[in-house]
């Protein structure tokens, strides 16, 4: 099968090539007819988690997304981010379909319901999902002790990520947006759906549908 | 190949069976794993156009979205009409996913940008997609002479669409949403997006994508 390949920038710095990876892998499981190729920012260990570590991010996923274009020939790209760094400069100076990980979870949720909770690890939902929701937006949460996308993978994440998710549940949520990707590198989305009893969306998978259907759509089925 | 099943609503009475069938066609030529079994409301031979007909045809899309259930083991239901006429209240009485064609193409628009421009029939852009689109709605528009969906079928409507698709390009917009599922029947996206330049979207095949990643999802890959 010939694949189509997609370019995903990580805003978190990493040098594991399974955790670089992870993200692209999930991506591959779902669509196999994509191929993803990944590469990471310099220099922001703890990705981005407030205005500063952003504004820092920004200028770097732009340099990488302008790489992927000359050099690479992917069919789109991916930023991994739920926060959406770069992703408007990027449309307004590339060829090549750009989607954020934020807007893309954030339209597919508004599919399922125009009710929305937000699980995110701010103290503030990212400004491109918020104004995506705009109304729909009924409630949103991040779970408790969890400040940076590193904290998501301590053991007591996934308990206080559950508690969370219920509660956005109780406050009128039909559908949770994970807001944050670490969500996607700890794969918790199928087992708080499980356990909520209602849709919740894999940012990095909601990118990967639409990055699938770009590549598609845009060279021919 | 095993094809997933999905059931689709039209909202205008249908006797002849390759008009019936159109986006049915439509959607199979490009999501070739999915089968579509297309039902339509009776005695409602122009559709939807106005807030009469619309309430008219709630109540009848309602059953027949209840009948697939009951009957078929679609795997997803799609009503195709952009007002999203008893989405909703189907999604309240429902196991089957149900996907409106307004929601469906409002959302994968917000994927391609936050200035979106809505070209519909009626006097006023749907509802449910002034909902969604919130304040990345930048402009609206119809085509001249167009009140129905019956009028997109003639012969000066292509013409008066495509001046339609470019004021609205015009106004600020980066993407179109074809808010008239008649739109999709004349197969008129592809043709209006190389005219103009900027991606115009199916409301048919938005839903169509949704429809298969609902059915994919839920069951497994």
């Amino acid at each position: 099968m010939h694949k189509r390949k997609i370019g995903l920038v990580r805003v978190l710095t990493v040098k594991d090539k399974e955790l670089l990876e992870s993200h692209g892998k999930s991506i591959e499981s779902h669509f196999s007819d994509l191929s993803i190729i990944t590469r990471c920012i310099p220099d922001q260990s703890k990705g981005i988690y407030d205005k500063e570590s952003e504004k820092a991010a920004i200028r770097k996923v732009i340099d990488l997304g302008l790489k992927f274009e000359e050099e690479v020939g992917v069919r789109a790209i991916i930023v991994s981010c739920a926060a959406d760094p770069g992703v408007v400069a990027l449309k307004e100076q590339l060829n090549t379909p750009i989607i954020g990980a934020g807007s893309a979870v954030a339209s597919l949720s508004l599919v399922y319901s125009n009710k929305v909770g937000v699980l995110g690890i701010g103290d503030r939902t990212p400004q491109t999902i918020k104004e995506i929701l705009g109304s729909c937006l009924v409630a949103e949460s991040k779970p408790y002790g969890v400040k940076t996308t590193l904290d998501l993978m301590k053991k007591e994440a996934k308990k206080s990520s559950l508690i969370a998710t219920k509660q956005l549940k109780q406050r009128g949520a039909k559908v949770i947006a994970l807001a944050c990707t670490g969500f996607s590198s700890i794969g918790i989305a199928q087992e708080l759906e499980s356990e909520v009893g209602i849709p919740v969306l894999d940012p990095v998978l909601a990118a990967g549908l639409f990055a699938w259907y770009l590549a598609k759509k845009r060279f021919g089925v």
